[in-house]
């Protein structure tokens, strides 16, 4: 009996059948929000009375969602089908896969299933939202296979920048569909086994209906350096600079990265201080769930790092994607409270820039080096994810009838949908879903048959989804020119003005009450009255819309701007 | 007699005589702008009565600068200076080094020089500011010598990724300055010679007092690939899509590039359309001064397009950068009059993203990629700017006694710091000098004396200067989370709210006119008014801060969020 026969339950078997019986029953895969766009990774797998969603992320603010702090998926189909809502399966502990859990969970309270540490940085995140007492959750072995109503999923261990991350089995009456998570194959991870090839060469013997495959590194020939490789490249780092004090940045979450930082600080008989409130969060977490293994008396408070010397001392630290407000940003700008920067500092960047972090980072760099710190920002940092080469393996392991690339901007997608033509796929078997896309999926034929709803909810502040399109577009307005408010006090019969018109500005240029400028929109404002009251016009809205317009043209004509203009008229009894 | 000597006139040897005996007199070499950031390269060199001044170019906005277009060096020093400023000695066409002369010359009208197609593409501008008529002008060939008060100006041959690109070798009484510009060493250029490396050495054989080198890619190893080398590559992607549409985006300013484009399009019988305002200009304009060789009956109307199969033309265009409102991207979001996109076309970029639009470009292959389009990215395009060993090979030529790394981020500076170290030059005699700094530069020493007024002057519409720090802070408050008017009639006296408060927000949060939090801050400027009236503040300053605070506190605690509160105050008489 082959193995997974062991795993699998009794129910599961019969459901199979039934399914072989009743082939019309419908298989439904329906991405809600995150194919498209990196971050908000959640998928619904839908089966008759039966959904189970894949990891539910939160994505982070486009450069136009002005003011905007984190964006989520809008789970309208999930709450319209919420008796049907099985729970969430969750491949691994980053925010685009776990991070608007907190947030929907709210809505829909249904249990998560997760690996051990991805679950306990989950748990740490429920506690914050007061969620952890009312979430049932469930710690998944490797191997393990859970039952969601007509679902069954089977963990399978994967490498990624994080550790207990995991491919899913799903298990459903059309056959079986993998799902890779976030991936790479590494045959000497920092932490536990290499990924479980055997079991997706087993899978794909007994027949894989579907693949769902990262696709980040798509574009990417040849293969992914081991996490390993860094191990190396931070010994001849500490090695060089035994006399210094040694700064290294990275994810908050690559609890690998850090494992081996602390081995090389170890190794060298440095002390090591975590800084950044996501990181100590994080490393906590792994310490605990035994996923982090430090030797004695090699961590210390940032605090005391003033009581041993620079050259005997490592920080690691948040803030490689230049993020204005992380440790890194403050220790570079001599904002921190307890590091600041200066010749005697190797600053490592153990992380590449996330696509359009670029230029912060740069700056940040650039901060550094003029503080007279020495700074590494190349060749300290691997991938977590797959590249060409891996991708083709998992494909030929696996030998899917239909090929769905996931986790990645279109143009990565793409790239593996090339991948997977070249494998033989056939063209027509290969979909490259938009959110909301409902992929009818059969073991004949499988087509997009529809879509459901599907979008970004804002979260600003407190505030979840109060923030829409409206309010970005008038932040972007006033972001690029400003405000001007005309306020004018009316009789209430709206016959005669009794003060003003006062103009405020704010964002716009500089002005004195003296400018000629303020002066000449009074007088706009004024003869756009007079027009208004000789033409008996007594509808407010009207006036305000006028005013609008005569002011804005004014000021079009003498400065090319368009500030946002904002009439108030005050009736007065 | 060495060259030199025939091209240089009879007063400047007597000046350099004179310096000889007069060595206190003071060489001083001033950034203004542009040394710590790329872009507004300009920089002053005086002695005693005579200041001149190489290049004139502005700046991008940063991501914080909201809504500002432009920006472009303070010029205070050259303007107190002004009877000094013997004229602008510009090394090529690039807005970095050119962009800000129509502002600036309408403060200092002193005389430009500059090669043909530099001065041509510096006439259009001149023309659209109306300052062609009053600029005086001159056109240097390489190998000439202007004469500019105490100095000598010799024009020397490099290559760039625009034509006529020049260093400049300036005599001053102190010794020979040689400035590179931005450069390369192509031994295949497009069009006219390489650079004239022999004069490099010539020059060194002299005795080089101070080199001023491009450091834009000094952190990378090797060779810059000769930009012949992308001609290739496109000929093979011609020979490929024979069947197809190709649309290549690249700089407008890249007129090699077009060259070869268009090389490429005539080998393959194809009819090429210009499209981008920028790019029609600089190509008229390269044209016209035979710096481009176009065949005839290749170019083509845009608007003649339609008139030919597909697979017969090709479409140069801008917007390589991502940039939201140029020719690709809006080709690539279908409001493009002319051009729509498509399964049969082939958009390649002949251009990487400068750092910071990496977001912007992706979003665009993104997009086309989805339009159907197949888009060829890498691989297309080689840097204008020397590396690493094209670095080591002109301080090796000119053997400079101090090395001033000139254009690039600090990073970059630092990193050619590093290589003229290891070339042997000492440290002491090594300068990073940032905006403002006057480094006085003797033939013993060498060192910053002080500093002069420099900065950034924001040009937004046609407002320069009129936005300053206090605008943009407001700008950035008012993108983050809004605005909240809070407007109030009183009498006079300030004894009695008359009418109000009436509360109005923009871009805070998506309010209804009967939503509660509007009620509640009604409320709050109620009590507040109260408080007031009862305590006999009559200090209308004092009230609107009150109101601001209470409103703000009451707004932080509901949503956490930090709009601006801006409380008007109306006195009805």
């Amino acid at each position: 009996m082959p193995s997974i026969m062991k795993n699998m339950k009794k129910e599961w078997r019969i459901i199979l059948k039934k399914s072989v019986m009743a082939d019309a029953a419908a298989l439904k895969i329906i991405p809600l929000g995150g194919l498209e766009q990196i971050g908000m990774n959640i998928t619904a797998f839908e089966y008759e009375d039966s959904i189970l969603v894949v990891d539910c992320g939160l994505g982070f603010p486009e450069d136009d969602m002005l003011g905007i702090d984190l964006v989520i998926p809008d789970i309208t189909y999930l709450k319209d089908n919420i008796e049907k809502v099985k729970g969430f399966v969750i491949t691994h502990g980053h925010e685009d896969h776990i991070g608007a859990l907190p947030y929907v969970l709210k809505e829909i309270n249904v249990p998560i299933y997760a690996t051990k540490l991805t679950m306990g940085i989950i748990e740490a995140k429920l506690k914050e939202h007061e969620l952890d007492k009312v979430v049932a959750r469930k710690v998944v072995q490797f191997g393990q296979t859970m039952t969601l109503g007509d679902f069954h999923v089977e963990y399978i261990r994967t490498n990624h920048s994080i550790v207990d991350a995991a491919a899913l089995a799903i298990y459903t009456p059309q056959g079986i569909i993998v799902h890779t998570g976030d991936f790479k194959v590494d045959y000497t991870p920092i932490f536990g086994d290499a990924i479980d090839l055997q079991r997706f060469g087993e899978l794909g013997k007994k027949g894989v209906l579907a693949l769902m495959c990262d696709s980040t590194n798509a574009e990417r020939p040849g293969f992914t350096p081991s996490e390993r490789t860094v191990g190396s490249t931070l010994d001849s780092i500490f090695e060089e600079h035994k006399d210094r004090r040694i700064i290294v940045a990275t994810f908050a979450s690559n609890v690998d990265r850090v494992q081996q930082i602390i081995n090389s600080a170890y190794k060298y008989n440095r002390k090591v201080a975590i800084e950044g409130r996501s990181m100590v969060n994080i490393i906590d977490t792994a310490i605990e769930l035994e996923r982090l293994n430090v030797p004695a008396d090699t961590l210390i408070d940032a605090d005391t790092l003033k009581n041993y010397p620079d050259e005997r001392t490592v920080i690691i630290t948040t803030g490689s994607q230049g993020e204005r407000l992380a440790a890194l940003s403050r220790m570079a700008n001599a904002t921190h409270r307890k590091v600041s920067i200066g010749p005697r500092d190797i600053v490592v960047f153990s992380s590449n820039p996330i696509p359009g972090n670029e230029k912060a980072v740069t700056k940040i760099i650039n901060e550094l080096f003029q503080k007279g710190a020495d700074v590494i920002f190349q060749d300290t940092h691997v991938s977590g994810h797959a590249c060409q080469e891996e991708i083709k393996l998992i494909y030929s392991l696996t030998q899917p009838k239909y090929a769905i690339p996931v986790h990645g901007e279109y143009k990565h997608l793409k790239a593996q949908a090339k991948l997977a033509e070249q494998l033989g796929i056939m063209k027509e078997n290969i979909f490259i879903l938009h959110s909301g896309d409902v992929l009818k999926i059969e073991k004949q034929e499988a087509k997009v048959v529809g879509t459901v709803p599907f979008g970004s909810i804002f979260v600003d502040g407190l505030g979840v989804g109060d923030v829409g399109n409206v309010v970005l577009r008038d932040r972007q307005r006033l972001a690029d020119d400003g405000i001007i408010i005309a306020v004018l006090a009316m009789d209430s019969e709206g016959e005669q003005v009794l003060a003003g018109p006062d103009i405020v500005t704010r964002g716009f240029v500089y002005v004195k009450e003296s400018d000629e400028i303020l002066e000449e929109m009074r007088s706009v404002v004024n003869a756009t009255m007079y027009d208004m009251m000789i033409s008996n016009v007594r509808d407010w809205g009207k006036i305000k819309n006028n005013i609008k317009d005569a002011v804005g043209d004014y000021v079009w004509k003498k400065t090319k701007r368009r500030p946002m203009i904002l009439p108030v008229i005050m009736a007065i009894d």
